[in-house]
């Protein structure tokens, strides 16, 4: 033995979506020149907003001369863009300081990151379905994988154990891949177990902008007592199309201490240690979503979306599936019909009707018998998809 | 006990380079309208070169257009960006694949990321005075760390060890800091050890283009046997100006392997799970460095810092002070006059003549008594630092 990570073969060989895409390749090899509406990945469609486009061309312009050039970002993140962020938190009433504040290269490289903050005896909790790299990471790096249940009949809510016990506990809301969000009286139970068994919690709240039903919470600072037991992982990919060009945030609570330590003070260390910043033309790209004309823009951006999601569930209605999210979240997580399997749909879907989505035991036993489809695709992609399952069903593939 | 990372108290609460930042903070505080000279912090002054430019403006404009957007990229890399590194590569008659060439968002990012495919219960071997970063990272996962001797004497190479032990090997050349470069017959001895051993060596290369001797390695491929053992990590940073902007890229070679597992797959397990991949926009300009055009624009900068090196070194050789470092450098590594500690000079060339320098026992116990200095600075800085040194000694402050 030469020290090498042996947690690494406690994962699939390949990540999911890798040998969705691979899968994608191969069918499209032999059936060349068919087109394919690719309902699978969550990937935006739109572009980048005006202001955002005009700040980053201004950022490259200055990185063209020696008195407007910047070199090393703080660590930690532009100041003016810890400042935007926090301001756009207490804009909602919700108390974020600056310094609460980390910019990151985006929610997926950040989650993965903030692991290295607790040690690896700690347990991950991780209701399922979920974000396979949740699991996949925790995997790696060696620790225990708890997996509560979740309240299918009522909304796909997670559902706090009966045993007290600590953990890194899991939530994303609206949640990818269910659509589901979680209610007031749902993070009150889950805040309530964290501070009560000491958890900490890691709130995935990437899809936040796309909650429209009131009196769901878009951040779980929220709730009372969030700040002693959560951090908030956040994103601009889907909130401002920014999944090609790379930018989020963290919200690491002052007042989240355990075992004595500070994880704030802690973040500052593993990010002045284990990282250079994030691209400063990245960052004023970021800056600019947070401005008056920037939310303006990005909320257009969201209605694309929203009425993807209203046409596509107005398909599934007609041809009579059961489904759940689409209202708050650009997911629509589906029943598999005739009681088939999340591959068997996928395939069905692929082959008779060009239609990728995503299956949804990638996500975890419990996504069996479900699939997902991604409501981040071109309008007319989504009302063909919908005519096609239609046609499906009244051809009785299933 | 909750379950928190433990580690991150045995080291330091701030970072070296956070600390020099504060302390210059303080004096400018006390003493304002002092112009300090900044030869402290490895960071470039030099704007990004017109293709690079060019190539961020256009990969702006991409992104302002549903036809041309890109959303997600593959994780390990644009294909034509790694295909653009390898012919690099190969250009110099150093055989590397696309398919072994990771793009990353820097050496930094890279250096503390890679960690993870090693067990924790593998010792680091870093010979110092080295870059703090390499032990506080390792520190930090709670690796043992070993020194292994530097030979001061023989132009700082780092001296194998006497005793045969499998570890994780740090190797920085041209080095940071002392400027020292590793000669073939230095490297070729790391290399039969890390064989011998089942070691691994993290190959730190950031400084590669400053190289300007005859036979001189540039990367640690040149030498035979370095694709069974070696991890080179590099940058654009120094290379092209990228410090604030950030991109970089790493070599797993695919003959790379221990414990019967491929480190290239894992790497690929890695970032497949864990990153999202870098920014389009960035890694259009990092293409831009590696075009004709890129290669002779950025060749420029370094005559730039090459100069001031030269500049430097005259005015240190006028002053009769003593050095390493400078000449395949952007660093130059000076030995404290007056045997007197490395704070205590840093102290007197900050009070008495404004210049920031680096301690040198900043880069471990071994760099205690000398100080460094970084050449990525203005010309006329530069000339004015070399002109207050002189006066400094004149005037016996040391």
């Amino acid at each position: 033995m030469t020290g090498m990570n042996l947690n690494y073969m406690k994962v699939k060989e390949s990540y999911l979506f890798a040998d969705i895409r691979r899968r994608i390749e191969e069918w499209q090899k032999e059936n060349p020149g068919k087109k394919v509406l690719r309902l699978g990945i969550g990937d935006v469609t739109q572009p980048l907003t005006p202001s955002v486009i005009k700040a980053l061309h201004e950022a490259v312009e200055e990185q063209a001369h020696a008195e407007t050039f910047h070199g090393y970002m703080p660590e930690c993140g532009d100041p003016a863009l810890r400042k935007a962020i926090a301001d756009w938190y207490r804009k909602r009433n919700i108390p974020v300081n600056p310094e609460e504040v980390f910019v990151s290269s985006g929610a997926s490289d950040e989650l993965g990151d903030l692991l290295h903050l607790f040690e690896r005896s700690l347990p991950a909790m991780i209701p399922e379905p979920a974000y396979p790299a949740y699991a996949d990471a925790n995997l790696m790096d060696g620790r225990e994988i708890i997996f509560p249940g979740t309240d299918i009949e009522n909304g796909f809510q997670p559902l706090v154990p009966e045993e007290d016990l600590t953990a890194l506990i899991y939530l994303c809301s609206p949640d990818n891949p269910t659509g589901a969000v979680c209610t007031k009286e749902c993070l009150e139970k889950w805040i309530a177990y964290a501070i009560r068994t000491e958890s900490v919690i890691l709130f995935d709240a990437a899809y936040e902008s796309f909650v429209c039903q009131e009196n769901i919470p878009r951040s779980i600072y929220e709730l009372e007592g969030a700040k002693k037991c959560a951090i908030e992982i956040s994103s601009l990919s889907k909130t401002a199309g920014f999944t090609g060009t790379r930018c989020g945030y963290t919200v690491i609570p002052m007042d989240l201490v355990r075992d004595g330590l500070s994880l704030n003070a802690m973040w500052v260390r593993n990010r002045t240690t284990r990282t250079n910043g994030v691209s400063y033309i990245l960052q004023k790209g970021a800056l600019a979503v947070f401005s008056e004309e920037g939310q303006k823009e990005v909320s257009l951006l969201h209605e694309v979306y929203r009425r993807n999601a209203k046409t596509f569930m107005q398909a599934l209605d007609e041809a009579g599936l059961s489904y759940a999210g689409g209202k708050n979240s650009p997911y629509i997580w589906m029943k598999c019909p005739c009681s088939s399997g999340s591959w068997e749909t996928f395939d069905i879907l692929l082959k008779q009707a060009q239609i990728v989505a995503t299956p949804g035991a990638g996500f975890g036993e419990s996504g069996e018998g479900w699939i997902r489809f991604s409501m981040f695709a071109e309008e007319e992609d989504v009302e063909e998809a919908g005519r096609r399952i239609i046609r499906l069903r009244n051809e009785k593939y299933f």
